[in-house]
Parts: C-alpha cells; structure tokens; sequence
C-alpha cells in the first residue's frame, strides 16, 4: 500500500438508491471512479482534467474492477470512501477502496488501470506505457 | 407536428427506480435523449455515432427541456416512448415525447436542441447552423 | 423566495460527462433532486431518510420539472448549485436551482413538487397533503 | 454452465459513454444487473417485479461482483450480452455475463447473487435462504 489515501465523506443519496431502498451496486463502481480521480490530484497534485494533457496520456482506462458487498449503505447514511494504490507495475496499476459505513467496512472494491497513449500508428487505439517514475514515486510506499 | 414519430418499447429495470420503487425522475430524461436519437436515426438514415460527421456539425445540445410526469412508471411496467419533431426552426427544433404505461399518459416531455458547429474563430465553443434543407424536410408535415 | 437557500459545492466528474466532454443534461436534474434534499434538511433541521416518517407522508413526488441550458459544465469544472422555494402552495410547492461554473450562470432549473400521502383508500397511491404551518413558515419570506 | 442464456441485444447510447467516447464502467455493471433479472425471467416465467412475491423472498441481492474490460464499447456500437447461471449452491449462485462487439468479446462480468429472505428476527436484515429446488432445477445443466 502506497503512502496517500484518499479519503471523502459524503451521504447517500435518494437518487443513488434503489426499490429495496440501498445503494445500487453499480453507483459503487462510480464512487470508485471518483475516488481514484481524487486520489490522483491529491497525489500529483494535477487537476483531473489537466491529467491527460500533463502526462501526454489518453487516460488511465479500467482493465479490471471487481467489489465485495459486505453490508449495504442506505438512503440518508454518511459513508467515508478511502482510495489508495495497492500496486503499481512498469505501465499498470492496482486501486483498493473501501467504504465505511458508520465505521464499519460495507464495501471493498478493486481497480486495475492502465497509463495509455494514444497508440502510434493506429490513432483509433491505445496503448499502454511506462508509468513516468515521479509518478510512481509519489505511490510507492517508503 | 411532424409525420416521422419514433415508438420504442422497454420494460422499467430495478436500476430505474427509487426507493419509492419508481423511475427516478432524471431516468426519464435520459429516455427522451434516446427518443431523440432514434428519432433521428429514423428520419435520416444516419446512425446517431455517424450524425455529427454526416452533416459536420458537433452535435444537437440541448438547450431547454421539461417534463410532466402525471403517473408514476413503476419497476416492471412496459411502457412505450414515441418522440417526434413537434416544431423546427432555422437552427434549432424542438422534440415532443411521450411515455405511455398500458396505454395511459404518464409522462409528457420537451426537449429543445440546437444544430451546432464549431464556432469558426474560438473552437472550445459551439454556434448554431442553419439545419440542412434535406433534414428539415423530413420533418416537416405535408 | 424564501430566505433558505442551499448551496454546494462540487467538481464535475469524468462519469457524470458525455462524449462531448460535458455534462449529460439528466445529471443536471440528478443535482437538483439532491439539491432539493439538501435545502429541505439545512431549512427543517430533518435528515432526508428521516423526513416522510417525520411528517408522515410518503415522500415530496416531481410533477413537474424544467431546465435551461445556458453554458456547458465541463468534467474538472467546479460548480456551485443554489437551491431554493420559490412559491410555496396549499399543498405543493416550487424549488428554483441555479448552477454556476466560475461565477457565471450556466443552468436554471424549476422543480414541482408535491406533499404526498398514502391515499386513504387505495394504498397503491398516494394524495395531495396540505403542507403543516411550520413547514411553510420555514420557506416564506419574511 | 446451465443451459439457459439470456441475449440481448442493444446498442450503446450517447448517455452511456464518458468523454473517451466509450462505455462509463459503471455501466457494464448496470448492464449485468438487467441480464440477471432478464435471465430469471426467461428461466423462471416470472416477471422481475414479482419474483420476491412469488417465492417469498426479499430479492437477490449482489453480494460479490466483477469484470474484465478486454476491449472499449463505443458510442453508436450494437451489442450482444449473454447472462447464464455459471453455478448453483445451496444459497446463492452465479452468473456469468459476456458483452461482445461485433461478434468479439469485449468484457466478461460476474456476480455472486444470494437467495434472501427477511430476516426471522430482525426485519431490517436480511437472511441467506436455500433456493428451491424448483429454481435451483431451472438452471441446473443436464
């Protein structure tokens, strides 16, 4: 586990609520996204929308995500969403969060993601590239 | 009102709706968006991906919209959306939806969109083009 | 207007963001849903979860919903939302949203509200409930 | 693998798509979520909003989720999701999901669904039930 985690609290919505009145699986994933997001700007110190341009990067595309739902989060309950990279490789990482409700864990989720390029001869394409070594830096665990 | 009326048929999903077990208001907004879209498709024989490069414009934005919802659609229910042009204009038109639950009225929406290029001199930003005699044409009533 | 008005503060994320690299139109009414949340619980001192068991109703249904398009709002993009009654009734009632983006109006939104209770004979719907006095008196202006 | 599958077809809308142009991942999850409830509809006969009434049940709630994003699904693609029962225990099971672009994969998915019922004690917990064997029949291989 790297050094910085980031952490955002905020409450569950009506709208992020489904007919049995808890959080629909898939806002998980999207509070994922977010998170990784606020993670990289926390770390970098790079605005999520400046990201790209600053690394010459596409993007950091999902490979692989997956979730463990443990206990529900509710219409109305205030979660805590910790986001941290647990892995960093030559041109991938690994993203583990976690969400809290009233302090107890409720979800675990996983990232996989890719720093990519536009791929050089086919521009409809990515590719994937080494992960510049400030950036790794900032993630790796002293 | 124009003669081309686009009619798509869909169950309501667990994901639709809220915890009162009934489509979540935005949800149907991004059911007229759909409408507009196979609308379009439908009038002009261009696949919504191929719309913007078809006629080299950025797209249709919206710029106002609305709804009435009159009776709830519930988790479940088959309903039916129709969406038609109900007026156009030099560059911009507006479109006319419909939802209807086992043949009842439940939501009434509008949407209205511009035919937008890229503003010539400053690029982040959009201007309105006259909409092509041939598009207007298809959605004109005889 | 009454005197409460709800603020907040939020940067827009990539997922809430169309190819077009702006705001998909339903998330603006996804932000007024919350925004009304927000403005009844800073107005009545009552969690959202908590407020139809509070005043025993089922819930405060859209009737009617608008907005108008002014600026697009861009993944990265700060807002602010502004939330607040415009006109309160017998028993429904307006909320006005404003969305700002680096100072400057970029969305105006309208919700219609309803003060909703089961209905006493068919328990599948629900009926118009006069709004209690002190709810009212919250949102009128002074 | 059971010998129901559930296909659908559909294709991917402006709304889906994040300013890559691609699918949100969120959404792939979302398309799981209707492929389940698609799939027991076709295996069982029961519609998705009457399965908790019909078997006494609270629903089938997701207790562990996944997916490999191979390749990107674009703004305008049509494409197939096949949704099958991968395995069956006492009481849970799950589902295998596979979403092709033309005629290629491009994402795998899996949930771990549990069979619920109201808790006996506690009615704001739920409790593992075992599946009837009538269901569990269904989707059993030969």
């Amino acid at each position: 586990m790297s050094n910085f985690i980031s952490r955002r609290q905020f409450a569950i919505g009506w709208g992020q609520c489904d007919p049995a009145g808890i959080v629909f699986n898939p806002r998980f994933f999207e509070f994922f996204d977010a998170g990784t997001w606020a993670l990289f700007e926390a770390a970098l110190g790079v605005k999520p929308h400046e990201l790209a341009a600053t690394f010459g990067i596409i993007g950091i595309p999902l490979v692989d995500a997956g979730a463990r739902f443990i206990a529900p989060a509710r219409f109305g309950d205030v979660v805590e969403l910790t986001s941290q990279v647990s892995e960093i490789r030559r041109s991938s990482f690994d993203v583990a969060h976690q969400l809290f409700v009233r302090g107890e864990i409720a979800v675990e989720g996983r990232e996989t993601r890719v720093w990519a390029a536009r791929h050089p001869t086919d521009p409809a394409k990515m590719k994937a590239q080494p992960i510049p070594p400030e950036v790794a830096a900032r993630f790796s665990a002293t």
